[in-house]
């Protein structure tokens, strides 16, 4: 008999499956109203567009399609992605682009080629629960950055960056878990740092498009060539976005856009991984997006998931007990609760899957505290789905506040 | 500016593009017949049948096939493979199966779970780039054992496995890049050293199904089983398939079988690298899986595959001088050419452009020597072409041994 527990890599010990992934399996009786996930609702994709994308795809490219093909990605669909990503005076090239199977990859690739065991990370507290998992075999050091209404909390940075970290990753809009986004003063504040102690950061930006309220705001990419006074993406942010959230996640397709001396380690690392992202997706997707037709998806989107985060907030208002606390967003996928501190959102889960509602606690997305917070999906449920749910949440929490009172 | 070279992780000074990628696209220059690719022919992708299997999928299942699934796969898929692999008194269920993007993936995650920095590992020389690639950052010391025409001599195994090596990575069907193949009576005494060292082994299988003559052999994944007088997939055995050689490589699947600890880890490794593999290239592969059509068309790519790999060995014998070696697979993509030792293949590759013909070097493949040796591939190219293409390596091969003899 094999003993795999003496064969596994010492890594491996930190390998635990991910919470959330977890939850997702328990809550998929149909009785649970789940605002666990972080999925896309599913009534939106765009089938037929995609259906006519893949004949067009299969007719006019043929084997093609279905062939292997260079590891930085399809040309087509970088071009495209290099337009797109050209505003605000940023000019991007196919040579700035890799595309990659989803932002998650994005991630463990940034990790592989930037990170050494021991190194120094800045992040925001809480934070995007994937990246944690994906560069934990790193044993990083964190240096833990407070957020507030306006995003990551810019003046508790320098004293950090006196110490040259390796790398700061942040998600600037609508960031997964709060829904919180960095305002425009403290993204100038911030990539006037960048450039002062000439540090690097990840902005990870997978919900961006996805606003619905207030005026959109430069990325960091843009406004890091702005502080340059150059239009080339050739400065200080390695940039990850994706086309789950605004296409489909079953598609698995993210791109990275970075200065090329960093796409071409990028491309390396990624020939290793997997030596490609799937050929079809690909042309598949640049055959939906091509004309135009993805900003129409992307409005039509917006609609419905302001909708459901305007149902949800009213009927936070509405049930939730006066001791709570919630963040508003502007835009993506997530808002966040904070109860009283002495309440333990992972316990109370129990009692919301016996209330057949379900949360994510938010101790996962902390390094420090958010015992007392749990994260709230709005895109992937029904008006009256989220309006139930919060009422049954609110009166789970009424009910524990009278017999645990601060 | 940001010093990148700074900033990049100690392990990526390992890291150089792939030479066999990099020659790929040197040699798409019409003109050049090329057997440098490790391509399938595309002309043999069963187009009509994946047009009608996608359209099936988006019928049938909807937004399902674009939504996120879980990362150890579709739940279909992996009850087909596990039935496929059921074979020779070996019985696989779904806990034994993962589905990953591409073998490449299966190489890159088992080392993430298993290896750590400088572990001991035992293969096959030549052996395959990917992996040598895939595990450089761990440091890897490598015991090297040679092969023959009838693949790894284990019987210079024991001694090896007496200094207790973390793994044994080897492709036993039409290895890549040498089309040779594991003897039955090797791989009966491999399974009992295994047992007597508790080894494990990663059994690399891309080619096993396209086998042109000589009798199928039983895999290490069924013979360890057998060994155990076990029907359980609970042994020494780590097994890695792929969609990329029966069906098309653009849609990036593959999977690991393997016992269902070593899974849990491998679907832990995996949510960190990129969640899941696409969703509809799953259903896709399934439905064009599901009833018997991807047997018969594995006999389809055998007849052609076939045909190819006998025309090259003839025209291997009509023009080659009689100074070089070859070489005899009974399956696979490749065949491997020596030359007289004092000749370098890398060097000759230049010339080898000249006259308009590509080969893949063999040094790479090699931990030890293999600098006279190249690798052509027979499964990418029309029988007039491969007649051709060996006529002009004949020319040059012989025109060079009269300036260089021996």
């Amino acid at each position: 008999m094999v003993n795999w527990n003496d064969k596994f890599a010492a890594r491996t010990a930190y390998m635990r499956r991910s919470t959330i992934r977890e939850i997702l399996k328990l809550t998929q009786r149909p009785e649970v109203i789940s605002f666990a996930g972080g999925l896309p609702a599913p009534e939106l994709f765009p089938l037929e567009r995609i259906r006519e994308a893949m004949r067009v795809a299969l007719d006019n490219r043929g084997a093609e399609a279905l062939q292997y093909s260079t590891t930085e990605g399809c040309n087509d669909l970088r071009d495209w992605l290099a337009a797109r990503l050209s505003r605000n005076g940023l000019r991007v090239t196919r040579e700035n682009i890799l595309i990659v199977s989803g932002a998650q990859q994005a991630i463990d690739l940034v990790g592989r080629v930037l990170l050494n065991d021991g190194d120094h990370l800045v992040l925001e507290n809480p934070t995007y629960l994937g990246m944690l998992v994906a560069w934990r075999p790193y044993n990083l050091r964190f240096s833990v950055i407070p957020t507030d209404a306006d995003g990551l909390v810019v003046d508790r940075l320098e004293t950090v960056l006196r110490q040259n970290p390796k790398l700061l990753y942040l998600v600037p809009n609508f960031q997964n878990p709060q829904g919180v986004t960095l305002s425009y003063e403290r993204r100038l504040q911030l990539v006037k740092l960048l450039h002062e102690y000439d540090a690097v950061v990840v902005e990870d930006n997978p919900y961006g498009e996805l606003r619905y309220s207030g005026e959109p705001i430069p990325s960091l990419l843009e406004l890091d060539a702005r502080h340059r006074g150059s239009t080339a993406l050739d400065g200080h942010v390695i940039y990850a976005g994706t086309f789950s959230k605004i296409l489909a996640p079953g598609l698995r397709l993210g791109w990275v856009a970075a200065p090329a001396a960093v796409i071409d380690k990028l491309v390396q690392a990624k020939q290793s991984a997997d030596l490609q992202s799937s050929t079809l997706s690909q042309i598949l997707a640049y055959e939906v997006c091509r004309d135009g037709f993805i900003d129409g998806h992307i409005e039509r989107i917006r609609r419905v998931y302001r909708e459901r985060r305007d149902v949800m907030l009213a009927a936070l208002e509405r049930h939730f007990p006066a001791e709570a606390r919630w963040s508003k967003p502007d835009g993506g996928l997530f808002l966040m609760v904070s109860l009283p501190e002495h309440l333990d959102s992972t316990e109370l889960l129990k009692e919301a899957l016996n209330h057949q509602v379900a949360y994510v606690p938010g101790t996962d997305f902390h390094i420090e505290g958010g015992n007392n917070t749990f994260r709230l999906n709005f895109s992937n449920a029904q008006p009256d789905n989220i309006e139930e749910g919060i009422r049954r949440l609110g009166v789970l929490l009424k009910t524990v506040l009278v017999h645990q009172p601060a």
